[in-house]
């Protein structure tokens, strides 16, 4: 399985450091690699209750990422999902223990526990005041009698640490992380394993399967079931906790356990919060990835009861920006849409030469259908005769509703009809050029200049520029000529548009996606469209 | 594919909701679902430019995760990578633009450049002034002259929402964005691809390949290139950006593009600083999910040239959680490991009476060795027996370095020994039974107490109580007894470690995962050991 490792021996250093390049002196780590894992507070002079978590990697952001102001003083980082050793943890003990003392956050795995212990008793030997807790809120097996440790134990960081960080004593921050204990459950989902460093994956988990009541180190969950929609997902979920839950409001902490989209976790955050728990969920932790199973596709809900007294605690501010706060849920926002979405309609009014003038030229790019069309036909899908036919059909169609007395609002009508009569890029693109020539009408240009102002939006728009097999191609040299007259105008697009027959590497458009050869020695539809529109207005003006 | 959605078309309806859930009252959304998906700051006033940007879902955060102060005002969303109507950017704009007017960011995809464009002019023709930036950063083909819009696109919204939170007109803001476009350069790489909703998996990324210079909708990386190792991907990547990057100072953005553990992108975080354009990076964004290709196990490496201008702008404080913020790289800070690791080595001491009862303890154990072996392989590994002979011979051996003339330093100094010559967990317990007797001694208790101080203390870390089939069973009631003599206490060893027989259902400690069957009709080898010691004591004194 393919990773993003050098070796899985130095996997977690490395990504420690990684971690510590941008601590900006805020965080340390022990020189003690590569047995000794632990990163420390680097802004920490001990005259608070330290507190020191860690365990296993891979589970990242946790436990490195919540070091911080406002949550862990040091973590102890073992090698992935396996417990550092004692000297790791005395280590990180000592390094940031002063006379305050200190309190472990341990999540109930044997190995965890045993090493901590025994870390704490060195620790206390040497005169240290050291409290030990251990996180048991995982609820997958309801009668298990060392329910394990997982993503609760993000709350016992928040709460114990905002504790610690406003000075509370040793007694009194073991005792709200012993509370949050008693109180918080959790249980996991996951629609697939994770891949663990330097082992082949396992596929357990079949099609329309789902495991619940898993844990964060790739073990098995205690049963699959059968899996259809996130709604079902959450609500399964849900009838795990729902027992554990009293009537009072509740935080829930919702954690990505590494491999569903942050689309996924937002579906899954609305479905909790309209479960039949939701009601009792005033505030939420995530969703994010906080306490993950290395790219597990799964999720888990942490649910904890919240007294006046923790919930400031949630709420004060963290240094770690793992930590991606506790927020009240609530109603929507919903906006009213703003006035204006539906297109101004013009008022009609009436011009019989430019009646005249428009309905010409719908004429001639109708009569030219079938040459445009074979042409697109070399290179295209052949409809670019067809697309401006009938464009021009709906214009002579709506000549009566057309304010052809206006300019102005004119190109800004013709716009609006392209932009409806039109499909595809090209209608986007003359309405763009129809309003904006309108836009530059309104600002005292001439019909030159406007469609000039037209032609320049549609380049940064479209990004096509001369030379790259366009339309533009006919149409920016036929505009210069302009003011020299319409037969100078029609013969520059005429040898704009032939010039495009030799231009075979086209750079925008739907050209530039086909090979050279289909696009030599015939010209670009769209250019020869407008070198016929000028040619034929010659010959008929 | 499994994903936690409900369906594909309310897929992201759904999502935008469930963030909005805990938006507490900073964002809102247009009332325009289906069709019109956009969220906006609830907190605005209009008084300043507003920033519009958005395209495709599927890249979370991005767009509607960056919405907030200092960054977007309005993120016009798109079904999964399709771009968004042209009336759901109208709404947008309208909804945000006042007299400042708006800048719309729009990543290089034809769609939306066109729909971006046409509700501009829309805007525009309504009075609004609005301008329109086009993010073009993938440098995956160096001569492609129409680059798509990848993860770059952040440091536009940073640094153009930063000087429009401040006040500057919609020309700075815009002159800002054209800046940092000129500037920025991307490139990606993949070892999978993307899990579109509803649609199969395509498996095309072969065992040992990779992609580079992918885009974020899924579409195939511009070239297969051999995988290895994390260093070699980020050199890859980085020879690419390298062409394009200048002697001065950089900020440089590492993208997770969803399906990455963070524990990969930290790996290649550490990769990239000491990569060959390590010293120019001065600054790291992430590495963070910022512009993602839903699940892609993949990144993006975006490289910008930061002047003194930009530099504030990228520091300036934003509200939205999903910008990780711009931290300066820089040395690791390493600190020396504590004094206090290396155990304090007790100060030999002479009592012949405590050495003679060690000794006979150490013997006694020795002798039952045979045994519990047989009694543990009933039930386990057999080597309980071993285990213990082992430890009590280390001991002896160690006799004339111990302190026997000093009880609470001869209980640390036994843990200690004990730590060091025992494995597994038993050891652990051990040491840390006789490290709390110490520090129990310490403070005055006599021998009982100092042992039941150790007791409780491993029951707390061992998570094991009377009744769990353990040495406990055995251990508990002796101490219990011992103040009435060695005989009841000998007694009440022998009961407890034969009611262990009838205990088939383990709740701690290895025996814990073992069938029923295999534990009946016979004694825990831990407390059988106890009372065969308490026994022994009581014969030979």
């Amino acid at each position: 399985m393919k990773q993003f490792i050098n070796s899985k021996e130095n996997l977690v250093t490395e990504a420690i450091d990684g971690m510590l390049r941008t601590a900006e002196g805020r965080l340390a780590r022990l020189d003690g690699y590569p047995h000794i894992k632990v990163v420390v507070r680097a802004d920490w002079d001990r005259s608070r209750v330290a507190l020191v978590s860690g365990g296993g990697s891979g589970h990242e952001p946790s436990h490195a990422g919540f070091v911080g102001q406002g949550m862990l003083t040091a973590a102890v980082c073992g090698e992935v999902f396996a417990s550092p050793s004692v000297d790791a943890v005395l280590a990180g003990i000592l390094a940031v223990t002063g006379k305050a003392g200190c309190l472990l956050i341990v999540k109930n795995y044997t190995g965890d526990r045993l090493n901590f212990g025994l870390a704490a008793e060195r620790a206390r030997a040497q005169g240290l005041k050291v409290n030990m807790v251990v996180v048991d809120d995982d609820v997958a097996l309801p009668d298990l009698p060392q329910p394990r440790g997982v993503a609760g134990t993000l709350f016992v960081h928040k709460i114990a640490g905002a504790l610690a960080e406003n000075g509370a004593d040793l007694d009194v921050v073991t005792e709200s992380a012993e509370r949050v204990i008693d109180g918080v459950v959790s249980i996991g989902m996951s629609l697939d394993t994770c891949t663990i460093p330097g082992s082949p994956k396992e596929n357990r988990i079949g099609p329309g399967k789902a495991e619940l009541g898993l844990g964060i180190h790739g073990e098995a969950g205690i049963e699959q079931v059968d899996f259809s929609t996130a709604r079902d997902a959450v609500e399964t979920v849900v009838a795990r906790l729902a027992p554990s839950i009293g009537s009072g409001p509740h935080v829930a902490l919702l954690n990505n356990l590494g491999g569903a989209t942050p689309l996924e976790m937002a579906v899954l955050a609305e479905d909790l919060v309209k479960s039949r728990i939701g009601d009792r969920i005033r505030w939420l932790v995530g969703p994010a990835p906080m306490m993950t199973s290395l790219d597990m596709r799964g999720f888990s809900i942490s649910i904890l009861p919240v007294t006046e007294h923790d919930e400031a605690a949630l709420m004060a501010p963290a240094a770690p920006w793992a930590w991606p706060g506790c927020r009240s849920t609530g109603e929507i926002s919903v906006v009213e849409l703003p006035d204006g979405l539906a297109p101004i309609q013009p008022i009609p009014s009436i011009n019989e030469e430019t009646r005249a003038f428009v309905a010409l030229c719908c004429e001639i790019l109708m009569d030219a259908e079938a040459h445009l069309n074979a042409l697109d036909a070399k290179s295209g899908d052949g409809d670019t005769g067809s697309t401006l036919a009938t464009a021009s059909k709906a214009l002579l169609d709506a000549l009566e509703r057309l304010p052809l007395a206006d300019q102005t609002q004119l190109y800004r009508a013709i716009g609006l009809e392209l932009s409806q009569a039109m499909g595809g890029s090209s209608g986007v693109l003359l309405a763009i050029f129809f309003a904006s020539a309108g836009d530059a009408s309104a600002s005292g240009k001439d019909m030159i200049g406007a469609f000039k102002a037209g032609l320049e939006r549609i380049q940064q728009v479209g990004g096509a520029k001369p030379g790259d097999r366009t339309m533009i191609d006919a149409l920016h040299p036929a505009l210069d000529a302009l003011p020299s007259g319409l037969e100078h105008a029609a013969r520059a697009a005429r040898d704009g548009a032939d010039a495009t027959a030799s231009i075979t590497r086209a750079r925008a458009g739907r050209a530039s996606y086909l090979p050279e050869a289909s696009l030599a020695g015939h010209n670009d539809p769209g250019a020869e469209a407008v070198a016929l529109l000028f040619e034929k207005l010659l010959d008929q003006g």
